[in-house]
């Protein structure tokens, strides 16, 4: 048997998923939204943890290296991931956690089957149609600390603001700045940041 | 028989929930993305159309006046829609479209089906736990020009192309924006319009 958790944070989808998976006659599907994943994760040890990425964005995704085992203290568990091809960030990121497997949200449940099976015998399983995801996500534009910047931005924090939290001067957070609007092809500042969390870079 | 069609951006969820509320005998059930939602609609003639508001936000929910029939041209269709409580400009938006049923995301399939046959009878349905989201849905603190002008900003337009396309001086949309922040109780412009996005006002 193959004992799967599932992640989403619509209980709608996501029993109706975990219902459709049920049928299937060697998998036992548990399910959670994304607040209780961590710790139930580390109680239930699935062979196999599908989650959504969208659903994770707004936690920042910090969740993810909890599920993968990544953060310390964490139990490893082989982790699958439902996203898009027009969401980038969130592919490098699941990437980084050390995801084994990517299914597309548009695909039909009988590819997330599949998937479900490779991934709990330990081999990874790419979506074909989020090559092209993978392949923006390697071209990510900004630096390390351009995200860093970007993202304390889009939290709503001023540039006196960044520069004290990051310990750089006003100016130095200006070019920063200036750098990411240019870099992400965006009209300012807010047009920046608009487009980076369309692409799910912060 | 209650003729479902069901509107979600992802396939995987959509196929899985269809095939939860095909079981009933009597409901025959039919999805689609958003993007085909208004055209489907039309040819299909629902007796209910299910549609996630969550996958309809990056397209400004204008389809759902296309479902109900508030626009134009359109075919009216008794509309329910998923939700959660805390996205409060949704829920308001939803109802200016006509919306007669109101499920949060968190319940379970069965009360969907309830929901599901009260529309389809022509009754309003609205999950108690979604109250709270109406409440702040009826305090949003914004006037229409204010949306206006907070919308056309968290489009990544400068304060001069936000004047020009709104027919308003520079000092006139300073003045919009200074207000804006101070009614979302914004650190700032940006902050405002995150502010702003999480709750569902644009």
């Amino acid at each position: 048997m193959i004992r799967v958790l599932l992640v989403h944070d619509s209980c709608l989808m996501r029993s109706a998923l975990a219902e459709r998976l049920a049928r299937e006659t060697d998998l036992e599907v548990f399910h959670v939204p994304w607040r209780s994943a961590g710790v139930r994760a580390r109680s239930l040890r699935p062979n196999v943890c599908v989650a959504d990425l969208h659903c994770a964005e707004p936690y920042g995704l910090a969740p993810l290296g909890e599920l993968t085992g990544r953060t310390a203290g964490a139990g490893a568990c082989p982790l699958l991931v439902l996203s898009t091809a027009d969401r980038p960030g969130l592919l490098r990121r699941a990437a980084e956690a050390g995801a084994l497997g990517y299914v597309d949200e548009a695909s039909p449940p009988e590819q997330l089957l599949t998937a479900i099976r490779q991934v709990a015998a330990g081999r990874r399983f790419v979506d074909d149609s989020l090559g092209f995801g993978f392949l923006r996500a390697s071209q990510m534009p900004l630096t390390q600390r351009e995200l860093s910047v970007l993202s304390l931005a889009a939290g709503g924090a001023s540039i006196a603001e960044i520069a004290r939290s990051l310990h750089l001067s006003n100016g130095t957070v200006r070019n920063y700045m200036a750098a990411i609007t240019r870099k992400t092809g965006a009209r300012n500042r807010v047009d920046a940041i608009r487009i980076s969390r369309g692409e799910g870079w912060v």
